[in-house]
């Protein structure tokens, strides 16, 4: 990555040196250019490109604003130092670099991702959302000052923290046959309690709500390296489901980068059919919910049966339930009654 | 905590063998009966008790709560389980006994704080935020399956999950002399990334945002046990300011419980007069801003004249600003000058 960021640095000096005007061409983010591969399941760039030329006037603030945050990004990673977005807005004071808001930043940041296709992680720029992992995984730091040390994923009883630190390291070893993902704290909690990783051998994540991006990488080379099934629990609604899709297939707003996704994630539930099927108590949808609904109803990620199937079944019960609904039938029915009958269900 | 939930069955059981209606008297928590104590430094509740009596159909329903509420919370203790506010009130289904809603079974877990004075995670009971610990500080695991084990807390450099597991362990060894709170997950991670802990030889705590309960009372734990001085840096805001007082002084909803306040801990900064001297990145204060440091004034916490007169400040300047404005300065001016001079400056 950083000798990338070198290059983009040669082609400006290159440029300016032989008296020309300095320009990049980025992919286009535009709507227009935005499009489903159903082959990747996932939303990616088309074609178009948008040129940044120096020559431009009205290009100089975001081209000079582009630059600035490859050459802060460029230091981040030969400093061996992370940032968030937030700093970065305000470390471009320290350079009198001009950002409106932070709006103004993070879309520069966006855009630095899609002229060189990865993720804002692989520029050391984290988000501050922090979800966590669990289970007989065993690994190894690349992280200054723990180079080579280890650690096994089964060592804080209350879940590790995936932060940079876990995000960058490597898989040392495990004994996992699978990988389950959970949206709540609380079921991550519970999980762990009835020792789900010893008597199911499986990783355990959670991604506390919508699984911030490094999350989804950890989880995407949980799936390519190790080889690991990946199951997903979420609340049975229309957010539960959009948060398992975002594990599978991705966002709109990060088609510009083509590692995040684990199109071949299942997820398992809890289903609209477990609703009925559990006699879970459940709350009737809201108009939100509803208008949602019909939203992903036409979105080209749901074109699968099985997620047209929940769809209509939502939009014909018109209720909702949530993980800790199996609560009802005692604290750990999930894990001895429903967590098997749905792993057998999916193979 | 097992033998006073089952001294309340006693004396309920006593009650009926003996053909009289069983009763409780709890601590009431009406706002006439919270009352600020200047010694303690915290909101206490008076000598007011409500009767709680079988007798009483219009109480049949309360009482009938908090006794199942406390037949769970022991059962939860005796099997070494944790539970969470949502799970209980979908547990209480299993046994027919009927919430309208969490907000209703919330409410009973607050009044078995009360009867029994101790908070809801002595009951076993946890909320679902997550908080994190880092630095040089070994603890002792508590929990089933981890009796006797030992972890480090500098071993994951992403930070340490502050869960029931870390909250129920005992401290064993530590180099550290001082605590440092810090509001955000940014700056806790760009601390570590520093070295703050070996530089100035603090734990680290990052409560990311308004501090869990149970990471309170971890904090009190740290000065008690350990006798190490709290400093907490926050935003320079009416919000961050609050955040170190419900640290220091704990919340007026909380006034009946009494072992979740740190009364000589110090809020470090960011204050008022802080944007001024550091000549920070700052915003005009809202009116929502402006409302609440009236309200502030007027709060019996803050009576110490470093309140009083960072309060003033925000009030002439109208400005407000954020921990990671610093950044300004490069990112490591908070830890190379900001940090060494509040730290000599409060001595």
């Amino acid at each position: 990555m950083v000798s990338r960021l070198k290059d983009l640095g040669s082609q400006v000096y290159g440029d300016l040196a032989s008296g020309k005007y300095p320009y990049v061409e980025i992919p286009s983010r535009s709507v227009s250019n935005i499009q489903y591969d159903k082959k990747l399941k996932q939303y990616v760039l088309g074609p178009e490109r948008v040129k940044r030329n120096a020559k431009n006037t009205k290009h100089l603030r975001p081209f000079s604003q582009l630059l600035w945050i490859a050459f802060f990004s460029k230091h981040l990673m030969m400093e061996n130092k992370t940032s968030t977005l937030r700093d970065i807005y305000y470390s471009a004071q320290a350079y009198h670099v001009d950002f409106e808001d932070q709006a103004e930043s993070d879309e520069i940041i966006t855009e630095l991702e899609s002229l060189v296709g990865s993720a804002r992680e692989d520029l050391n720029i984290y988000p501050e959302e922090r979800s966590a992992i669990f289970g007989n995984l065993t690994i190894e730091y690349n992280v200054p000052g723990y180079e080579g040390r280890k650690l096994d994923l089964t060592s804080h009883p209350d879940g590790v923290m995936i932060g940079p630190a876990l995000t960058t390291s490597s898989f040392v070893k495990t004994t996992a046959e699978r990988v389950i993902v959970i949206e709540k704290g609380a079921l991550f909690t519970r999980f762990i309690e009835e020792k789900v990783h010893e008597k199911y051998k499986a990783v355990l994540i959670d991604t506390a709500g919508q699984a911030p991006r490094s999350t989804r990488y950890l989880i995407r080379r949980l799936r390519k390296e190790l080889g690991l099934p990946i199951y997903i629990f979420t609340d049975a609604d229309p957010w539960g489901m959009h948060i398992a899709m975002v594990i599978i297939s991705g966002s709109a707003n990060a088609a510009h980068i083509t590692d995040l996704t684990t199109p071949d994630a299942t997820w398992a539930g809890v289903w609209a059919t477990d609703i009925k099927k559990y006699k879970l108590p459940s709350d009737p949808l809201t108009e939100v919910d509803i208008k949602r609904l019909y939203e992903l109803r036409d979105d080209p990620r749901y074109t699968e049966q099985i997620w047209k199937d929940q769809i209509d079944e939502f939009l014909k019960s018109r209720r909702k339930s949530e993980q800790e609904a199996f609560a009802r039938y005692g604290l750990t029915y999930i894990v001895d009654k429903y967590l098997p009958d749905k792993l057998r269900e999916l193979g």
